[in-house]
């Protein structure tokens, strides 16, 4: 399945300003990038491009020195190849089990604090018999639990308020997810994406929890397929996978992401035999 | 300079329980093991070395099957090989400088909600006109404000906590640092380290902030000489630097932390030079 | 039915201070208080009484200035005049018929926030179509999903972290009741007494609901008879009916509570007519 | 000095709904009402009017069971008798001075949790000798410390988070006010007014300490005269003074209020005299 996906970012600059822009489409083992674009509008601004961890996020820095107007467009199509993954039954992950690379996502982070979730998660998951079966209960309940509202969250919003509050954006459906796989001893991740049939257009957010080896794909919103998600970056919450880190002054003035797929039939017929979708 | 350390754990099993323990000396440019020893009792358990990010964390899987006691010693002897970094004056960090390596420290995480910091650290330090001098300036922040009380806090505590509540242990501190650094956009990190002439002996806590492209050793309770640290790991704060994750049932009985140094003498001589340290 | 109660407070006074006891039996129509004493040691320490709100809570006021031991000592018989209530069906409170005596108990509180659990509320009991039977679903639930463990929390402690952590003690499943009742829109208040049967003995708490015009008793815990307890004070939440606020420097030393029944008979028959209860 | 206050309140309703308003100048022995004036679109709809504690703030209870337009206006022409106080030197209160009607305020509240900020205030403020001194203290130190930003916080900010934040409206000013009194063991409570000079206009918010037997009228903001405040309630904090609690299906369309001086040669005479000020 190819996606052509866009993002177009613009702000007001009132002085010098850094930018870290976190909008390019990850490069992995199931997402191909067969061509990418950046333009920035004035032009000839210097972009450096790194990498924060391997395949984790490809930052792009960018420093302003203009005020006035800057706005920096990026467009790529991606080539996703995705195999549907089948667990063994029964199978409950160890802790003893899991690949070195994984245990960082055990810990509690900015807005997913699973050290104050253990009893929570405990009372309402432990039972499950399976991991798979533990991490769908969760985004079940979160889904019957918390309301999807625009606006009605914000920057400072963590797992913990959206508890009570019970209502929040993909931001905070995923925080959830995450907070309480790890309150079971799952690791889980934060996921930034593209994410095809989202309405209204926006960049998007979901989360991986880590089962019997692999990292399988999770939306608790279940606003978007989750075979149409082109993936940005993934990390431990939001604090780390921002599409955008301003050190200086600018005023955000617009957002305007777009994806596509570029054969439809395809994307429907994948749709048919992917259930349980691991991203490598 | 060489330090003898050892850190002794006890628990009692109660059911199948996996440890990640984060207690070796790390190995760094600055910080060589002459020698290190891992005991366990019983004896016969395997122990997995991995490590969480290159010269980050030296974590230690144990996996323990058997109910009742448990215990795990390690002795090291470390030498250090510490230089004092002197910086040109008024030189002030620019986020198009940062090392992309570094600029992950920026972020908020756990402990350390640097999104909820700004204003506060604008209006305390942004005034100061270098780097090192807004550091230094909190630091000083830190200790006059900041009562040290043992057993004041817990494991849910984080900085935003600290400002209000106004006493805390070396690990509130270190969040205290981390935090106002973040919010004025230097990049700051936990260290997680054995010292030298703590009293009573324990693990300590401080953080490095990142100064002209060098890490930077503060510790702002000004409780043991910076260059009698032997450091265990760095990292975003205590959430991923804990000296003991624990999966499984197992209560904590003891911990026994000693850090000596093998020639006082040369100890007392390097302190007369080292004043501004970067572990490397 | 009458109840012997008492209570001990000792302290060590370390300078000059001054105490509001609020450890007497209320006088109330349903409670009768037959005779009460009041000890301190030393003696001929001064005690001024003084009530906070008409039959609300009775405060004692009392000034140590002499370093070193303090001991207040209460004891009261007690006879209670209880009526079971009975509601007719399908009543459902309607904010133009609370009484204005009852209004302030739908504001939020230092430790029931209702303001932040609108939805929260709303989602779980909005269906349920009775206040009464509202809640009697609110108790069910935290019986359900909080755990009871002895110095799980502390004084600063409140509802919303209750709803999250899982655990606590009667006050904060009193807590816990009110923010629900409040977010409901139907007042609460807590309720400190003496409890027949508490076991171990010490000061309880529970709370009413106002329900049709009367204050019905509620005890999320199970832990007691509701028919033996005899009630100290109502208010907001636990910030306004603390059995000792302390001005000055005192370490508590301990705290003796008791309650027996007189007649143990007459109190086993009482339980057996005694179903909803309003203590007027 | 007379003022003329009015203000008008205008919703959507949507479904019956009953409010609470809280917008009448209150009746006080400094605070005579000369004439006033309820009005309500469309008219004939019923106003209950009750009284929340004595002379603490004079309630309506309106009933809407119309979907549509809904408005309700209040004028008023009052006069002010003000007095001002001199406290002999270096008094400061003692716990067992404070007369019972004050001790409440002493207690934590929703948005003013003194319990979590003894050793802030102790640091602070405590080696200040004065009562007078420290009250004016804090509110030297809010006026430096917090940056009042229209729109910064909503109905959920308290105290604690404004000491972080350091940005606030009034009803913040005041919130940080009260809490360090208290937790400095003096009664402090919140005053919702008319201010004359407040611009742009709006319903006001500031803080009255217990001095010497007083309440003494402060504000952190410094926006307003002093002596142009038209008092409508005093509370624990924003919870029990809101100018609308809304029970119902009600969106808040328009608020409008003003405060004119009648004589404003008086009013600006009476300033010269009028430092420090008690509405009895």
């Amino acid at each position: 399945m190819k996606f052509k996906v866009s993002s177009e970012l613009s702000y007001n600059i009132k002085s010098d300003t850094t930018f870290f822009f976190n909008i390019q489409a990850a490069q992995t083992k199931s997402q191909t990038i067969i061509e990418e674009q950046l333009v920035t509008s004035p032009g000839k601004i210097k972009i450096e491009p790194f990498d924060l961890g391997v395949r984790k996020a490809r930052f792009l820095r960018v420093h302003v020195t203009k005020p006035g107007h800057f706005k920096i467009n990026y467009t790529a199509t991606v080539e996703l190849h995705l195999k549907s993954v089948r667990f063994k039954k029964e199978s409950d992950l160890k802790a003893n089990t899991i690949h070195p690379d994984a245990v960082s996502y055990l810990f509690p982070s900015r807005y997913c604090q699973a050290d104050r979730m253990y009893k929570f998660a405990e009372m309402e998951f432990k039972n499950i018999k399976t991991t798979y079966g533990k991490v769908t209960a969760i985004c079940n309940w979160i889904y019957k639990t918390v309301h999807y509202v625009s606006g009605s969250t914000n920057a400072n919003t963590s797992a913990i308020e959206t508890i009570t509050q019970r209502e929040g954006v993909c931001r905070d459906f995923a925080h959830l997810g995450i907070v309480m796989c790890r309150a079971l001893s799952i690791p889980a991740r934060y996921i930034a994406a593209y994410a095809y049939q989202l309405n209204p257009p926006d960049f998007h957010a979901c989360f991986e929890a880590y089962i019997d080896g692999k990292w399988i794909l999770f939306d608790a919103t279940r606003m978007v397929p989750l075979h149409g998600l082109v993936k940005i970056a993934h990390g431990y919450d939001a604090a780390d996978t921002s599409f955008a880190n301003i050190f200086g002054e600018a005023d955000p003035l617009n957002v305007v992401v777009s994806c596509e797929a570029l054969d439809k039939k395809a994307f429907e017929n994948a749709g048919k035999k992917l259930k349980t979708i691991s991203y490598e």
